[in-house]
């Protein structure tokens, strides 16, 4: 299988059956992704009309092609497909990526015409994706197959599994851009009618650009297969999966978007579990755990130190510990007699540190670097929360500053927070992302984050 | 009690004691917020030197004042509170905020000089906000008595007490700025020495500028006489409470903070729910429930009507939905009838409708306009949840053909949500919420709003 996977995920040459001239054609998109990120390979447009379409050279059909192609992706409509597996299969081919919908997503006649395209690639030995299935992205190879526009990429360590074209490459943006981090992989699977998510996850298992897996799914084509895959894969890399179709009205609509069958949820949550699978139950659950799994240093357990600014930060900190099961770490002796000669009079060495009390005011930054560095090296001290005020007219932290003495990756995990205006916020946030310190939308989601991290450790390690 | 509160946010002379020339000084930056902001009442800065801070006469002392003062504000250290009084006492003002820290949140002999404080002002016939509060904003008559520097004001529906300062400022700009809603008044309590979250409750009940009221506290101060308000102004209007030190950590770290005593967690959860109070459990949700509780229609059920881009959104928002007991609404003949001749060959007109494959690629924003038309017309749905791609080189909403339809306040609740790059996710957020559509940041936010915006007239409904 992970043979099959390697000819869509790095296939050396492309064909594009339905390439389109048309610039908003999804037969046009996906050519200029190819081309506009910088896909290295040979790339077959094939209309019937032949020429050139981006400056490609365009064949009139598969069979004019003169040597092998390592995948095709087929646009043409749902009705075409049988013609266009049978002229792969005649080539040789052996993957095809079906973009188009109309088929059991769609109504009685589509499910019918997906099942024959299932048995019939099965029977010539062609592995397929989709159909319905807007594209992939490799960013280890530049290739981006996709015939949604992607305005940016970002590179990173989580691959990201969907089973929805807009989720998908819409989520990717919002990834990128708002929440600072990329991915090795992203892949639509559309309607599953051959290749998985199993299939996808045995390729990642060895893949060594991804540290990370993120499964957003509708539907599970076969569970049992896909749990022993978890199970499996687990026990290397970190797995989130949210699946929507949780209560009644959801699995109606998951199910009339896919025409797949339903399963027990509960019998899911249970399995998923066992297998040391991480289910998200929301959106930002899902990108926010994704987020802090790629971390490169893991908790050695639930000792949380809290740096903040305010007392009443403290307290919502300490709550969602206390919530998720995560304590507040006690100081050792060596972190109190360091932190107490820059304390303000009246303050405490407690935890959460109160950085704005225990300084005084000219000397905040200067406080939160000793704070930094003495919680980094508590052996009391398992992961690290520290948050910010945000205010360029009030005060701002001195980043670089706080930060001098720790080097990425640092000693132990450190997640981050910031409150102020909008532009304060996004202007800290991408300062505080480039220092390696991965900041979060809030505190209890700060907190959720790291714990979710000391969860897959512990888990690991009881295996 | 209501009179009490009208000197503090409703004075007519204000007099400052700790005026500082200093600009970085609690006691300029005050004096400055006042300016700035354009308060029309006056204005007597105290400092020993006199002269004139910020062209504005000053006095050397309180006794230097020739006529009544309505509000002294004490920026002086603790140990000098008392004298302070005294001088206030001998001038008939009735009325102090107490800026300074050094008091029960500090240590023992803090806690008895507040105890002090607390028993010579009530002798005196004083009201006493703090000490230990950062101050208070009023926007209906700008008057901006803040001791931290505010760097723009939203004029809104929402009153915002707090118990922490940097939470109380910092949150505000936040609220401003990303979340699109401003405050009627804003009250940082401090360690509610005399004045409290009942007091305030009094107050805003007959308050016209207040339609929602946000209580974040650390710790009550007489629990019952606080959930006795809550039941008598719920009846009026919308609270919610974020209380924290809801955890053992959390209860010893907010204690710490206030010295004030704690209280049985669970019995303040249940009390709360019998006043009618949402209790929000993480700053999140406090955030979203006082923005979408502004709403100025109610739902008159719990029947929602969702309008999606994407099959897998749909199934959140369904999942969300049935999570939280709402239901799915059935459209209406009438609805399926309007949206049915904008449909796709394939489509069906199924709730949550799903935009994109609805639709033919050119006409999406005809068709959201068809569709948010329809549901707000169906008498079968009770609100509506509208989400959006954002992606300006894909597909950007026309939200000004969307909504031409619909006038401002619209006959039922309707929130929104969209997807896309930060840059495309601010835009589009601005240009909904200036057309008066909630937005949340989403798909399950969304749905926890719409849903406290129901259960809170459910509740009232049963009274």
């Amino acid at each position: 299988m992970k043979d099959s996977l390697k000819h869509f995920l790095e296939p050396e040459s492309i064909a594009i059956v339905g390439a389109s001239r048309t610039s908003d054609n999804p037969g046009y998109l996906i050519l200029r992704n190819l081309k506009d990120f910088g896909f290295s390979g040979r790339i077959y447009p094939i209309n019937p009309e032949g020429g050139e379409i981006l400056g490609i050279k365009t064949y009139r059909s598969i069979k004019e092609l003169a040597g092998g192609v390592d995948l095709v992706v087929s646009m043409v409509p749902a009705n075409k497909t049988l013609q266009v597996l049978a002229e792969c299969a005649a080539r040789g081919i052996k993957a095809v990526l079906l973009v188009q919908a109309g088929f059991s997503e769609a109504h009685l006649e589509g499910k019918k015409l997906e099942n024959e395209v299932a048995q019939r690639a099965f029977s010539m030995g062609i592995r397929v994706i989709g159909p319905n299935a807007a594209g992939f992205v490799n960013t280890s190879n530049n290739l981006v197959l996709h015939s949604y526009p992607i305005n940016f990429l970002k590179r990173g360590e989580v691959a990201f599994i969907a089973q929805t074209s807009q989720f998908c490459c819409h989520v990717m943006e919002f990834m990128f851009s708002s929440l600072h981090y990329g991915v090795s992989k992203s892949v639509d699977l559309g309607n599953k009618c051959d290749i998985d998510d199993a299939d996808i996850l045995e390729y990642l298992e060895d893949d060594p650009d991804t540290r990370v897996i993120a499964i957003h799914m509708k539907t599970i084509k076969d569970s049992r297969r896909f749990i022993d895959a978890c199970r499996k894969v687990s026990k290397k890399k970190p797995i989130i999966v949210f699946k929507t179709g949780r209560t009644e009205d959801g699995i109606k609509t998951a199910i009339s978007h896919t025409g797949a069958m339903r399963m027990d949820d509960v019998m899911l949550t249970n399995a998923l579990k066992q297998a040391r699978i991480i289910r998200a139950m929301d959106m930002d659950e899902f990108l926010d755990l994704a987020k802090v799994l790629r971390s490169p240093t893991i908790p050695k357990g639930n000792r949380v130190g809290v740096i903040t600014f305010s007392g009443g930060i403290g307290s919502m900190m300490a709550d969602a510990c206390g919530q998720y099961g995560l304590k507040l770490a006690s100081f050792s002796n060596r972190t109190i007699e360091r932190i107490k000669p820059t304390l303000s009079s009246s303050a405490r060495v407690v935890n959460p540190i109160d950085c704005w009390a225990a300084a005084s005011p000219l000397d905040i930054s200067e406080f939160y670097r000793v704070a930094v560095d003495a919680l980094m090296s508590d052996d009391n001290i398992d992961m690290i929360i520290v948050s910010f005020v945000l205010n360029e007219n009030f005060w701002y932290p001195d980043f670089h500053h706080i930060f001098k003495d720790q080097k990425f990756p640092f000693e132990k995990p450190m997640v981050g927070w910031g409150i102020g205006g909008d532009k304060a916020v996004r202007k800290g946030t991408a300062i505080l992302e480039d220092m390696g310190v991965q900041v979060f939308a809030s505190p209890e989601r700060a907190v959720r984050a790291i714990h979710a991290l000391s969860m897959f450790h512990n888990q690991t390690e009881n295996l």
